[in-house]
């Protein structure tokens, strides 16, 4: 009898040929489940699974082609759910989980004044950023969320915790014009997004970026070394674009045209930005955004909640701009929960178009998923379940009263599904969570470090408290 | 050694007191968490807990004086959770959660007349509606729903199945002028609604009443006919009001007046009416609502999903009418999770009045317990947490990693909590679910029951099939 190594030589050299009957051996398959891919022609296999070797995705089709072709060493059982590709959130400050609900109902400046800055000035340290990441990569992992988009400060210590926490993340290093936490200037800021973006280039799962806050707390010259710093070491950039009604004004009286515009002039736009927001783009910035393949990321909750106003994506869409959905920061939403962000897309946009077929529940998901990795710039990576593509898929349970009966897949995962329905996350091959159980991050102890953490930022907010 | 009665005797003729260190038995004590009473002070006890006798509470007060004047024999353990009065759900159409999912994102008579209407017409039966019913009970107790609005066909057998849930219930016979599952005329839908109330008087749980569709689905005589049947058996009325942008725009053409003011003119209006919607209500309509103290049930979520439009809610409070909250039915939301309507009440007035501080989350509470409670003319028995009222209590969980960590419990309860963090409903001092575990239903047999019930209505919107 053949050793194995005997025949493998034998396979390579020529000498044996393998039978198609032959299962292949693969790392992984996701079976038994309802397969939404996203693919170009956005199959659904009612009875499908995916087979995964290593990081990559080598197969999605029917159950019974999967089972005859493959064999597992490593098996997630779907039970009827849905099998789909892990969900993208564009845009986040994952550690301000640390301040959610810390101060709701406010209007905006009242809101940063008397809470957010203090908290942040007292607060924020290499600790802290540790803790609320370890906090936010468990929600995300629970919800179904495999790749994010951040934007804070000491963004190193984030992505270290989300490199060992297993998610995706493009992490943006802020530059802002004022004293922050982690730099005293701008110029020390940059410096530290370079370091950042030298540390983190070519990791598997880390995109390092650099994140000018937006066009009105940054001057020209911070926000053109940004954009030089970008094209030099080829990071994305991640910037806050025209969310409120003020940035629109302000940029209006101050440099007579719109954000957009104003940026244009500057040379910012270039390769692969992601804008948060859009809420006060006209037309004619929608052309220019379009025309130069931005992304946009799409928060409709933080907008409802800071009553920011509505971002057109109904038009933007058919721009042609890509459009992904963001959850926003904790602090102003108040979860990361993906879920949440596609009803709320899907509900606001039919309210404000007075058309029920706006934005119908494919079209929720595709912005959760493929035209979120669009906006990114990631798509040939992820954003849908294809061989080749990286395996960042999760299953979601339909088995819950409210989601019976079971008609339409894609209508309940819009419609009456929550982050908490999903069973199991999977990044780049690897099983993050199974059975709702958080394998790489241990629960109790981040969620007690949160605890304790949120003990500093209540002295901090305290009149007369902190430092 | 005296007997218990002995002593019962002794206490009663007054030889005998009770030492007030004697430890009062009741049935239930619901310990160990954060109490939202919602109160007239809105009273929030940090470490409290609610003492039940029978079907009514008897105590609410902070844990360690709850511990010391009563003993239970049976407890519920809120974990450090939230105590706080049941959901009231004040409006929906339970059995429709059969057809969830079934057609979204269509325009509303695209999706009445290719989908609704044909599978109510095949489908709609006595049993249908139980197993309706069964699965939107389930669903409602599982989400902390205690109390509900209905309207409905076969609304005797909705009480039926309602009752034996051991949910209460405001069940509305529907009235309409075309023949209907349960009535080929209105005159017969009216004497089957009498019939209905009559046989459900005085029943604990249900208050029967009767719920002519909308003014434009019934002519003047039948909804005469129905304010003459609700006056003479002191029965309440409900009914769909100012839902759509084509109801207001038909009331004027037709009867040059609005929906509310053609309405006043039939005298229709009288005492413990609850109107659906009101989207579409002028300040002077909203004057006639709040002088007759008529109740409002607001439908966030099926008003974005259908496009109905936005219903001034702000508005509706400041002219003192009560408002309450609804989900709708489940086949144009499609869930029955009252923690969705009030993250939605609060989201969508913020966007629509550019007013962050519009419908805070204390006040979309207000709405879905208290202000319901009066929307709905019992504000006297539930809605709140207070001696002497009905014993309906749920507890919430607040341990998951999106409500980590916890500033303000009432933040939490509206902007990251889910109907499934709730832990256990308690309805007229019977507990109905216990860690999550429903103990009036077979929760197999009724998603059993359900999915059945779908195979039927797939064949009925088959083109082609059905009868």
């Amino acid at each position: 009898m053949r050793t194995l190594f005997s025949l493998i030589a034998a396979v390579c050299a020529g000498t044996l040929s393998v039978s198609p009957l032959q299962p292949r051996p693969v790392s992984l398959v996701v079976a038994n489940g309802i397969v939404v891919t996203e693919n170009q022609s956005r199959r659904v296999i009612q009875r499908g699974a995916v087979a995964i070797d290593g990081r990559d995705i080598v197969a999605v089709d029917e159950a019974e082609a999967i089972a005859a072709r493959f064999t597992a060493s490593e098996r997630v059982d779907a039970d009827g759910g849905v099998i789909m590709p892990g969900l993208i959130n564009t845009h986040t400050h994952a550690p301000m989980v640390l301040f959610r609900g810390l101060a709701d109902d406010l209007a905006l400046m009242e809101w940063l004044q008397k809470y957010i800055f203090p908290a942040e000035a007292k607060t924020v340290s290499p600790e802290f950023v540790r803790a609320g990441t370890r906090l936010a990569a468990l929600e995300m992992i629970e919800s179904g969320t495999t790749t994010y988009v951040d934007m804070y400060y000491f963004e190193e210590e984030i992505a270290r915790a989300t490199r060992e926490a297993g998610l995706r993340g493009v992490l943006g290093e802020t530059i802002i014009q004022f004293p922050v936490p982690d730099a005293k200037t701008p110029a020390e800021g940059i410096a530290r997004a370079e370091r950042f973006i030298e540390g983190f280039a070519d990791d598997d799962l880390i995109t390092p970026a650099i994140a000018p806050h937006a066009m009105y707390t940054n001057d020209a010259a911070t926000l053109k070394a940004c954009r030089a710093v970008a094209d030099r070491l080829h990071a994305p950039v991640i910037i806050h674009l025209a969310e409120t009604k003020d940035e629109a004004n302000g940029s209006q009286q101050k440099h007579h045209k719109t954000p957009v515009a104003y940026l244009d002039s500057l040379g910012f736009w270039g390769p692969r930005t992601i804008a948060a927001h859009g809420v006060w783009l006209t037309s004619d910035d929608m052309r220019v955004l379009a025309r130069r393949h931005f992304g946009v990321s799409h928060n409709p909750e933080s907008n409802m909640k800071l009553a920011s106003g509505w971002a057109r994506v109904p038009e933007m869409r058919r721009a042609g701009i890509p459009v992904g959905l963001g959850t926003d920061g904790a602090a102003s939403n108040n979860d990361l929960d993906m879920f949440e962000a596609m009803r709320q897309a899907a509900f606001l946009h039919k309210l404000m178009t007075n058309d029920p077929r706006a934005i119908p529940a494919p079209v929720a998901i595709d912005m959760a998923t493929i035209d979120g990795a669009r906006a990114i710039g990631m798509d040939r990576e992820i954003g849908s379940l294809e061989p080749g593509k990286r395996a960042d898929v999760i299953v979601v349970s339909m088995r819950a009263a409210r989601q019976t009966p079971l008609y339409d897949a894609l209508s309940h995962l819009v419609y009456v599904t929550r982050g908490d329905d999903v069973r199991a996350t999977i990044v780049n091959g690897k099983v993050l969570m199974r059975d709702r159980r958080v394998l790489t991050l241990d629960r109790e102890a981040v969620l007690t470090e949160a605890r304790a953490m949120a003990a500093r930022v209540r002295e901090a907010v305290r009149p007369g408290g902190g430092k």
